[in-house]
């Protein structure tokens, strides 16, 4: 699953900004990597400014208040099947909100639409929601969670890259600091101390909850990478590579409950 | 179920045109029903212009062609939704195409989540949308089919009732020409005929096709009605009552495998 964040394509200060030439760009790489992978890649579509303008200043007495984000994030949805339907792969939107709900324990999803669209080579384009809960009101279901409904048997092994407008999470203060390799997904506990440090200074708004989000998704099993978006970027084909064959000069986080393959980083052990 | 026709909010010579003083005429109709009848409503919008403007002069190469479909009538189901949230009721747009896709055997749907609105007194809000075929393309599946989905035991009786432009199958060449009472749907072929020979001057435009469509529906147990959209209507309410109960002075063509209950038309026995 690759989610490329909306900080990557929009100015989350605005409400309704949505960059088309970055969109074009980052759908032209995941695009190369469906042709040489078809079948084996879902995309999630951060929400961005569109998503965030949807949900700022909600009722809290209104239990519906969030349904505005379904319209939104659809809209978003088809900014990037469009790119890339223009980058000359099937690609197809699938609002969550229609195949996800909040039960006691949790989320229930049906992804047969999903499995099929994969088993047939086409792109399944997804993004977060608003979602049914328990309790018959709506809330927040941000993209950061949504892969957490295709981690399953049937799609395993399960791979969530996040691209993100910083490398990783970060050791220090500034984006030149050393990235933390490794989260051990058991014992996230550094990690979140190492965000709450940073979250004075920390540009990407949501890393905190991005963490948790990964950490939950790596508890059922998936293996899950931060990294930085390029969308000027050579290509994306590592990602489909064991982790400890990808090239040196991406650096990422890695969430995950195996021990790292790859203990040479600056900052090795931190974690 | 309630369908609006799209010939009733928009005119479909155009690509784009949705009259959003008919939708809220008909919204706050259909809200009075929900609130009466809370649970027990699902609506179904038709495409209208933005469907059929959509799905024009498709490419018959691309297998993937009507996909824009499914953006269109997203912002028709958002159009109503909207709407619907205005006269006071809570409702919630479902992409079809992510819930329901093409078997061998015909269309295999998850509900679970509309299910959910209803147990919580929410409007679900459909529309027709593109499927994925067994094939593996898409095809379109228009707002007459999409009742279907919801024909099933845990949500029986299932009576699906067709707003149209129409008051009913016609039995002679004008509207002022009596209305078919009732088609049986174990043998539909004298409403066939009817309906072939009106073709001709046909305004309804896709008769023949919605017949089909609530045949078949009707064959899999639902009762379902053909009739007049009236925005000014005084209300809805007789939709929920023994169709023997409704107003003589509606017209409407049932479309059934029981006998009908009301045999006092002027054309009865036609069918």
């Amino acid at each position: 699953m690759i989610k490329v964040g909306g900080s990557l394509v929009s100015d989350k200060c605005t409400d309704d900004h949505l960059d088309a030439t970055a969109v074009r760009d980052y759908a032209s790489l995941v695009a190369d990597l469906v042709r040489t992978f078809p079948g084996r890649a879902v995309f999630v579509a951060g929400g961005g400014a569109l998503g965030h303008g949807s949900v700022r200043d909600l009722d809290a007495a209104d239990e519906f208040a969030s349904l505005g984000l379904t319209n939104a994030t659809f809209a978003v949805k088809w900014a990037w099947t469009t790119a890339f339907r223009e980058a000359g792969i099937r690609a197809m939107p699938m609002q969550v909100a229609a195949i996800c709900s909040e039960r006691g324990d949790g989320i229930a999803a049906d992804i047969t639409v999903v499995r099929r669209l994969l088993a047939e080579g086409v792109l399944p384009v997804l993004s977060g929601d608003c979602v049914l809960t328990a309790a018959g009101g709506l809330r927040i279901f941000g993209s950061d969670h949504v892969p957490g409904m295709l981690i399953e048997d049937s799609l395993a092994p399960v791979r969530i890259v996040t691209l993100t407008d910083v490398p990783g999470i970060l050791t220090g203060s500034s984006e030149d600091d050393p990235v933390l390799p490794w989260v051990d997904a058991d014992d996230p506990a550094p990690a979140h101390k190492l965000v709450w440090e940073a979250a004075e200074w920390d540009t990407s708004g949501a890393m905190g909850g991005k963490l948790d989000a990964l950490v939950a998704h790596a508890q059922r099993g998936a293996e899950c990478v931060v990294t930085g978006g390029d969308r000027y970027a050579a290509g994306l084909r590592h990602m489909f590579a064991p982790i400890a064959e990808w090239p040196q000069a991406v650096p990422y986080t890695l969430i995950a409950r195996a021990t790292p393959p790859r203990d040479n980083s600056r900052v090795g052990g931190r974690g």
